[in-house]
């Protein structure tokens, strides 16, 4: 038995792999509306200013400021309506001293006024007479050109992911059209000799395939193009085969969905080690769920065996597979973020392991508190049961009740 | 004008449009492997138990236990090893008394045993004897027949959006097909003389359309099918004739991204009571930004006035349309997470309206901290630039630097 394991920190781990991960460089063009979850190629800049022109952010009447001063209630400023700028168009007039005009929230400040009189601040008092009963400020209620962006200035760096308002931000100064990174393809196989696929009956002995099916679901979240490659015996000739083929298909990843007992773990590692230099670089991480965790890289293409138990592959997919992804998207990997509740009942745990223990989000007293789902061994259930998972710190022996605590949140 | 609103709070107003909406009902079997954000029609119970056989959690040797007991490293047992156990099999033999058998992980545990002793606490002294260290109890590192699911337990509930780990869980237990609330028809539309396509060169006065795509995008991530109906101009008998045309062609619910003057806003909710009874619920929320949202239901079908403004149509979008995109799939709403940071500055607001600010999350001092991105009027940079929305409460009247905030991350 090889069982001879440096367990390494999950930092650690993250960072050796990601040390020998570089983006793909591939560009290819999409049209803005379908790029949501992509990972941009280049710095966006703005080919234009924004606004265009100047802008009433309130319903009113464009005004010379100097105009309304000392305008009050009991001593308002009477000033002569001179027009109206329809939406849409700039206005054909300027504003004068002792005039103003009306304009619509979002429209066109005319040339002359500098600031604009809410309508809640007037009264229509005549034909061509207006009210003012309080004065404003120079740029009071105007939106300067310019002032959402100026022309030339960075909108979004290469490598953000875009979002849905990234979309509206580009659609604002006609970028219809975005260079991202190419998907990145991922190849995930489930290997075991007792894995079937889910559409077939069991026979004793035999369990359906989950992680192809969940490890797919994470990696198509994380930007990835996946081909399912099926199922494998446990047979190195097989796997070794089978793996050189897809990276020969063009594979730029590869997950083994692997058995967790030792002899197939070691069988993995053999099989990273002859897909290229310089194979197997973390074998085994001191977190739970997810210690078997097998990572490596052959000529640059990241090789992942995850655990075969699908809480701890589902776990470590999150941890180590989703970074990975983005890296060869060339993002910046995000940082994980938690919420902050408090717990509701003891947790054990050992120090120098790093736990996830799946959780329910439970209110309390008004209050929502994490309530951990203890299970004997990583049943996929607890998963399906949980809201999000808790973070048992690496140096931590425990949590107690009550104390603040972070959970990831599905 | 009738600028006469009632404004209610951001929940008081969710609360009413949502009374008015029920779920569509509409019902489609979809293959599991496809339903990643689908929401279960109907209950799924486990059409077996899982796992279907005994099986060992580590790699390592069936025993009875009571052939443990009192074993230690200077007083070990001898066992005799009677056979292996290949994975995807059950065994073909027993374990009696003084026996053992190799096990891996996730192997069947044979007849006859009861507990499985860890490979680590374990020699092989010889052909058919293995020393045995330490004591197992019985059931240790053994999982039972229907210990992760019971035949007829609960998988998931009606109403349920599913996740990753919910298609591994399925799969695990062979559904292989699911039934699926069907996508609400949503259709979408801009308004305003002011509004041209972003692929357009801007005249003077002009803006690009903005808010029809952030909205299809958010729409869809809520599960939504999405048609884009245009861009309409300022005129009552189109706006109708338009909507009603979606109506008529299968819509579930309409958003309207309108102007955020008065005079367009008292022409949206005319255009909604026009569509049906009730007509107009809300018109205006107190809340910043999107005070001007108008919410109706007409025949059972929801309307939605957006603000013009891209920030306030995104906010309240969340804050409204997302959930009852959730109701028209049967769908429980989510309630909204928010992760909780000290904030880095003063923010200043008005009791009786709450505030959404777009923010940016920090790293300060090792901690990550909310800095809110000040704006004049809401520009569509301020949320491209941020990470999330600042939660300012609704009888705050401002938050203070230092404070722990609430952050909805994007």
């Amino acid at each position: 038995m090889s069982e001879f394991f440096t367990l390494i920190s999950p930092d650690e781990a993250r960072a050796r792999i990601l040390a020998h991960v570089k983006p793909l460089g591939d560009v290819e063009a999409v049209p803005t509306v379908e790029a949501i979850g992509r990972v941009l190629a280049e710095d966006v800049r703005s080919p234009q200013i924004l606004p265009e022109f100047r802008r009433s952010t309130v319903d009113g009447y464009a005004v010379r400021a100097a105009d309304t001063h000392g305008a009050s209630d009991t001593l308002p400023a009477y000033l002569k309506l001179v027009g109206e700028v329809p939406m849409g168009q700039v206005a054909s007039f300027e504003i004068g001293v002792g005039e103003l005009a009306v304009v619509h929230t979002g429209g066109n400040v005319p040339p002359g006024a500098d600031a604009v009189v809410m309508i809640e601040d007037t009264n229509r008092t005549g034909e061509d007479e207006v009210e003012v009963r309080k004065p404003v400020a120079e740029g009071e209620n105007v939106i300067q050109p310019g002032e959402d962006i100026d022309e030339g200035e960075l909108i979004l760096p290469a490598g953000h992911r875009l979002r849905e308002q990234d979309i509206g931000g580009l659609m604002a100064v006609g970028c219809t059209e975005v260079k991202v990174a190419r998907r990145p393809r991922v190849y995930v196989f489930a290997t075991g000799d007792e894995v079937i696929p889910p559409h077939e009956a069991t026979k004793p002995g035999q369990v359906r395939d989950i992680n192809s099916y969940t490890v797919a679901a994470l990696a198509e979240q994380a930007g990835a193009a996946v081909t399912r490659g099926g199922i494998l015996p446990d047979d190195f000739d097989t796997i070794l085969a089978r793996t050189r083929e897809a990276i020969e298909a063009g594979a730029d990843m590869i997950v083994l969905s692997a058995g967790s007992s030792v002899s197939v773990r070691d069988m993995t590692a053999e099989v990273f080690n002859q897909l290229g230099e310089p194979g197997v670089l973390v074998h085994g991480i001191a977190t739970k769920p997810g210690k078997p965790t097998i990572l490596g890289v052959g000529n640059g293409i990241p090789l992942i065996g995850l655990p075969g138990n699908p809480v701890s592959a589902f776990v470590q997919f999150l941890m180590v597979c989703t970074p990975v992804i983005y890296r060869l998207q060339g993002a910046e990997v995000p940082p994980t973020r938690f919420v902050r509740v408090p717990l509701a009942v003891n947790v054990p745990s050992t120090a120098g392991r790093e736990d996830y223990v799946p959780t329910r989000l439970v209110e309390r007293d008004g209050q929502l508190v994490a309530d951990p789902i203890f299970f004997k061994s990583n049943l996929i259930f607890t998963l399906v049961h949980a809201d999000g998972l808790l973070r048992v710190p690496l140096n931590a022996t425990g949590l107690e009740a009550g104390e603040m605590v972070e959970v990831r949140v599905f």
